[in-house]
């Protein structure tokens, strides 16, 4: 059976982000899956996400990793709690901090690839690492700490 | 005289950036002002740069404070050196890395007000404290280590 994207057991009103909102027609919609232990998530840059010539912009890796990010934490929580996406929805996180290193410049052109871990798993807060790399190499790392997301704040799209 | 923003004052093939680069049809193209002692930038998101509907995506709220606080490590130095940048190029940094916390959702729709401090210059490092700001209200707080760009990444466009 094919592995649903975190992203993809987001409930529908929840699905408009930018960054991974299946129903933003503008955004990236990014798809994270898991790799034994580790959501992976590959992405190509346009070519006008450019930094300096040649090279990424780092808003757009800030941004791929934090949607990225609060997807694993959503797929961590999930397992932890032993749901059935195929069946019931994800939980969903928002970002509380996010930080990343620049380590490189990231090349423009390659499909980046996005690693993360949660090394931290309570019911109300994640804290997820990942790395990013292209072709092989990482070139940021990012820490992001991700916290269920308060009822309240939805609302109808 | 008309204060001229500091990302027009960088050089042509430096100003391809997705957030900052005046000539990069696709990107945000923000524009960054010295006010008294602070930087200062405007900025209408789009209405689908959205996080869970209402608010504004959290990627590019990470990129805004990434572009104002690189532009504003360039006005600081540019300063503390006495360029002229009517007639000389602006100094050009890269991200070594960022921070952002998510104090409160942003509301999508309001002009969002970005302002910020260097904390610390050198001439090859600048620290630059950035809070972001909407209806008046900080909903972000970043902080971005600016390094000056190396010569050696200049590609042509």
């Amino acid at each position: 059976m094919t592995q649903k994207a975190i992203q993809d057991a987001y409930p529908d009103q929840l699905s408009y982000c930018y960054g991974c909102g299946r129903l933003n027609e503008h955004g990236h919609q990014i798809k994270s899956y898991w790799e034994s232990d580790e959501m992976v998530c590959h992405f190509t840059p346009k070519p006008y996400h450019t930094a300096i010539p040649g090279y990424v912009y780092g808003g757009l890796i800030a941004s791929l990793i934090d949607c990225h990010s609060t997807g694993s934490a959503a797929a961590a929580l999930a397992k932890m709690k032993g749901l059935n996406l195929d069946i019931e929805p994800a939980p969903r996180f928002v970002t509380a901090s996010l930080k990343v290193d620049y380590l490189r410049p990231t090349p423009l052109g390659p499909t980046l690839e996005l690693r993360a871990k949660a090394t931290e798993i309570t019911e109300r807060k994640v804290i997820v690492q990942t790395d990013l790399l292209a072709n092989g190499d990482v070139c940021a790392k990012g820490v992001v700490v991700a916290v269920l997301m308060p009822e309240n704040l939805v609302k109808d799209p």
